[in-house]
C-alpha cells in the first residue's frame, strides 16, 4: 500500500503544495496583521545564509553597510513625481506618536530612495565624495492586498544598495556590476538557479529609474520569478534632492545614481525552483544545515557514535547538525529532514555500529545506502558538490525544455500558458506587450541576440521573455 | 602655539564632546523625523562587529534567530496589565494602510513580547518542545521625548532573545546565563568595558517581568549606563497568552519565560568608556578596522609599499584598511583617523622607504616611533592585544577610583554627583531609594555582599549601587 503523500503534489495544485511546504517545513507562518509574516528558525536560517553570502559579494565590489530610517516624512515621498505615484497607493502611515497625533504623517519606509537622498546630498561636496557606495539590510512595508508568505508580504525584509557617481557612465557600470557580479553570481552559484539575466521594458521599469536591470527564474510550474533588480536612476533622485558635487575642473555637477534590491522574495525561488513532492531541496552552498546525523536509538554508544561523526564532520568543514531525539519515532524525523530539504541525512542504529557502516541518504539524487563511516569525511565534500551542480542542471534543463521560440503574439501567449516564450522586441513592441497584459503574460524582460543583456530597448535583434509571472 | 582641539574637551562639556564626536568621527546624524538616526558607514561597521561578536554568544547559548513582525495589533499589548502600562506613552501608531483608515489601529512593535508570545503559545505542545529558544536581530520604536543620538531614539536597532521553559528553575538559570556568558563575557572581553552584573530594584524593573538582571557600565564622567538585561518573566505572558505544554506525567502547565535584550545603546558605552579629547578609542577586539596603512604622499613606490604591508597584516589576521587618498592633506587625513579611532595607524612616506621603515602611531597609549616594515607582521596582534588589555585596565581603574562606600543616603547622594556610591540595600531600602530619585539618583542594581549577583532583593548583605545615569 502506498503511503498517504507528506504534501499535496505539485502537478495536483502547485500554490496548495507551496503553502503546505512552507508550513510542514517550519519555514513561516502568517503574522497576525493581515500581510505579514513570521518567519521560524529554519526559515530565518536559510534568510541568514543569503545574507552571508551576498553580503561578502555586496563589500566585494566596494560598498559598505549603513542605516537609515524607519520613518519618513510624508512629504519627501512626493519629490520625485513617478515615485511617489508608484508607492502611493502601498503605504503605511503613522499619525500618531507617544499618545498625540502627529502635525506631519509619517511614512513607514517602502524603500528609501527619498531618505538616503536627503542625506547623500548633505554628504556629497566634492568629486573626491565618490562614488558614494552604501548597502542597507532593512524590513520594509509596502500595503499588500493578495498577501501570499514570502512573496507579497506587507512587511518584507531585504537589502537595498543606494550609490551616487560622478558620471552617468560609472553609474551605468556599477548598475551592471551588481547585477552581474552580485546578484547573478549568488543566484547561479550559490541558489543554484539557471537566472535569465536581462533588461526590463519602459513599462515594468523602477518608479523613478531610467533603466531597470533583473534576474529572472524559472519556477517548477513554468511561471516567471523576478529575483532581483539593479536600476539605473540617472539623475531624477539628484534633481530632486540636489545632490551636487564639485568636479575637479571647479564646476557644480548633480550626481548620477544607481539603486538594487534583493529580498525574501529569494525563498521563493528556492521552494519553487527546487522543492519537489517530498518537500524544499537546499543547494549545499547555501544549506544551514548540509548534513544531519541522525540517532535511530536512545542507546549510549549509537548517540557517542553520531556526535563522533558529526565532530568529525565539523572539523572537515561540513555544517552539521545532531538528531538525538529518541523519544520521537524516527521515521517521522527522517520524513521531517526531507521536508526541511538537508542534502544529507546520516543513520546510525545499533546494527550500523556492529558493521562499523551508517546509512547515507542523499536528498537530491535521492536514494540511500550503506556506507563506511571512516569514509564520510572523504566522501561528503564531494557528495555536496555532485548535488549542487545537480540542482543547477535541473534548473538549467527545465528552462531549456519548458522557453519556446515564437514569431507571433498569438504563439508567444500560447506558449506562456506553460512556460516561457521568446519572441523578437521588435515584432512584439509596447502595443504587443499592451495585449498580452490583457492575458495576464508579460515580457520579463528584453535579452540581446547573443544572450547579453542590451544597452537600449531598441537595440536591433532584441528579444522579449514572455511569460506569466509571480 | 597649541593646536585648536578637535573636540571640545570632555572636563568643559561631556554631552557636547559626545555629539561633536559622533558626528566628526561620522557615526550617526540625526534622522529627518524627530528622535529617529542614520547610522553612517562608519557607525555602522561598529555594529556589525557587535552584532557578529553577540551573535555567536547567543547561537552558542542554543538559541536559534527568527523574525516576527513590526506590526502588532494594538489588542494584544493590552494582554498584560504592566506591560501596556509601561509602554503605552512610547508608542507609534499605524491609523492608515493601502490608501484606507484600518478598523483596528496597528501599534509599530516597541519590543515582541506579545507578538512571540502568541505563537509561542501556538508552538508549543509538549515538554519535547521545550526549551524553546528564540533569538530576533530587529528594529524598535518607542517614541522618545528628549531624543540623543544611540542614547535615546525613537527608532533603534537591537537583539531581543525569547525563551519558555518547562520548570522556573530552567528559566532562572537560562536568564541568568545569558547575563554572564553573552552580555557580560562580550562586554569586558571585547568591549573592553568593566560592567557590573547585578540586580534591578523593583522599582527599575521591566513590566512584566519578575526579575531583572542588568549590566551596568561606568562612562568617563562618572555616570552609569544600563548596556543591556534580561528578564525573568515567570509566567505573567504566559497566563496572558495561555502558554501551555503537555508535561511528561500527562498535565497541561504553563510555560516560564525569559527575555533579553541589547541594543545601538551599546555604542554609547563604547564612547563614553574609552573616548578620549581626541575622539573615539575602538577596542581592537572590537574594531571593525584595526590597522590603517596611510600613504603619505602619491608616489608610486609609496603606494605599492602601503599595499604591501596590508597584503601582509591581513594575511596575519589583522583587519587593515588601506588610505592612499593623497589629494587630502595628510595631518587631516590623521586626525580623521584619531577621531575614529582605529587603534594603529601605519604611516608610509618616500624617506621611510629608504630606510626599510614606517611610523608606528598607536591611539590607546598614545605614542609614535618608527619600526622596521618586516617587524611589523609580528608586533601588531602583541600591540592589538596590550591596546585590548589596556581599555579594559582603565575602564577598572576609572571604576574603582569614582567609587565610594557610603553608609548613609546623603553621602550616598554626595557621592553619586561625580561617580558611584555603594550603600547598603538594608539601610537604603525603597523608601531611601525614593528620596534618591527626587534629587535625580537611581539604584542601578543589587549586588551580593561578595560581588555576586543576588537572588532576592532582601538577600542580607546587598549593596545598592546608586548614581545619575543615562
Amino acid at each position: 500500500m502506498a503511503k498517504a503523500p507528506v504534501l499535496t503534489p505539485r502537478a495536483e495544485d502547485f500554490p496548495r503544495w507551496y503553502q503546505e511546504l512552507i508550513s510542514k517545513a517550519e519555514l513561516a507562518d502568517n503574522g497576525p496583521v493581515r500581510g505579514t509574516m513570521v518567519i521560524r528558525p529554519y526559515g530565518y536560517g536559510l534568510w541568514e545564509r543569503m545574507q552571508q553570502e551576498m553580503d561578502a559579494r555586496i563589500k566585494a565590489a566596494g560598498a559598505s553597510n549603513a542605516y537609515f530610517p524607519l520613518f519618513i516624512p510624508q512629504s519627501y515621498l512626493t519629490r520625485e513625481a513617478e515615485h511617489v505615484e508608484g508607492f502611493a497607493p502601498e503605504l503605511a502611515v503613522v499619525t500618531h506618536g507617544g499618545g498625540k497625533e502627529l502635525e506631519e504623517p509619517i511614512v513607514v519606509r517602502p524603500t528609501s530612495e527619498t531618505i538616503i537622498n536627503e542625506y547623500f546630498s548633505k554628504w556629497v561636496q566634492s568629486y573626491r565624495d565618490l562614488p558614494l557606495l552604501i548597502n542597507q539590510w532593512a524590513n520594509v512595508v509596502r500595503w499588500e492586498m493578495r498577501p501570499r508568505v514570502f512573496l507579497r508580504t506587507t512587511e518584507f525584509l531585504w537589502q537595498e544598495g543606494h550609490t551616487a557617481h560622478a558620471t552617468y557612465e560609472d553609474a551605468r557600470d556599477y548598475a551592471a556590476r551588481i547585477h552581474r557580479d552580485v546578484y547573478h553570481d549568488f543566484m547561479v552559484n550559490v541558489l543554484g538557479i539557471d537566472v535569465v539575466l536581462g533588461r526590463k521594458t519602459a513599462k515594468e521599469r523602477f518608479a523613478g529609474a531610467i533603466n531597470t536591470l533583473t534576474l529572472e527564474g524559472m519556477m517548477g510550474d513554468g511561471k516567471a520569478l523576478q529575483m532581483g533588480t539593479s536600476h539605473e536612476l540617472g539623475q531624477n533622485f539628484a534633481k530632486a534632492f540636489n545632490t551636487q558635487y564639485l568636479s575637479k575642473d571647479g564646476k557644480q555637477e548633480l550626481v548620477w545614481q544607481t539603486s538594487w534590491g534583493t529580498s525574501t522574495r529569494m525563498v521563493v525561488g528556492l521552494i519553487m525552483s527546487h522543492g519537489d513532492d517530498s518537500g524544499l531541496r537546499v543547494p549545499p552552498r547555501l544549506a544551514p544545515v548540509q548534513a544531519v546525523v541522525l540517532a535511530i536509538k536512545g542507546d549510549d554508544q549509537v548517540i557517542a557514535k553520531v556526535r563522533e561523526i558529526s565532530d568529525r564532520l565539523l572539523a572537515a568543514g561540513v555544517r552539521v547538525q545532531v538528531d538525538d531525539r529518541t523519544d520521537i519515532p524516527f521515521g517521522r524525523r527522517a520524513v521531517d529532514w526531507e521536508l526541511k530539504g538537508v542534502p544529507v541525512r546520516i543513520e546510525v542504529g545499533p546494527r550500523d555500529l556492529e558493521n562499523g557502516t551508517a546509512m547515507l541518504a542523499r536528498r537530491i539524487p535521492g536514494g540511500k545506502e550503506p556506507v563506511r563511516i571512516g569514509e564520510l569525511e572523504a566522501l561528503l565534500p564531494k557528495a555536496l558538490e555532485e548535488d549542487q551542480a545537480l540542482l543547477l542542471a535541473q534548473s538549467r534543463e527545465r528552462r531549456k525544455d519548458r522557453t519556446v521560440d515564437t514569431t507571433t503574439i498569438e504563439e508567444a501567449a500560447e506558449a506562456a500558458a506553460t512556460g516561457w516564450a521568446r519572441i523578437p522586441w521588435a515584432t512584439l513592441g509596447p502595443e504587443g506587450e499592451a495585449a498580452l497584459a490583457e492575458q495576464g503574460v508579460s515580457v520579463r524582460c528584453l535579452v540581446a541576440a547573443d544572450g547579453s543583456v542590451p544597452e537600449r530597448d531598441d537595440q536591433p535583434g532584441n528579444v522579449a521573455i514572455v511569460s506569466r509571472a509571480y
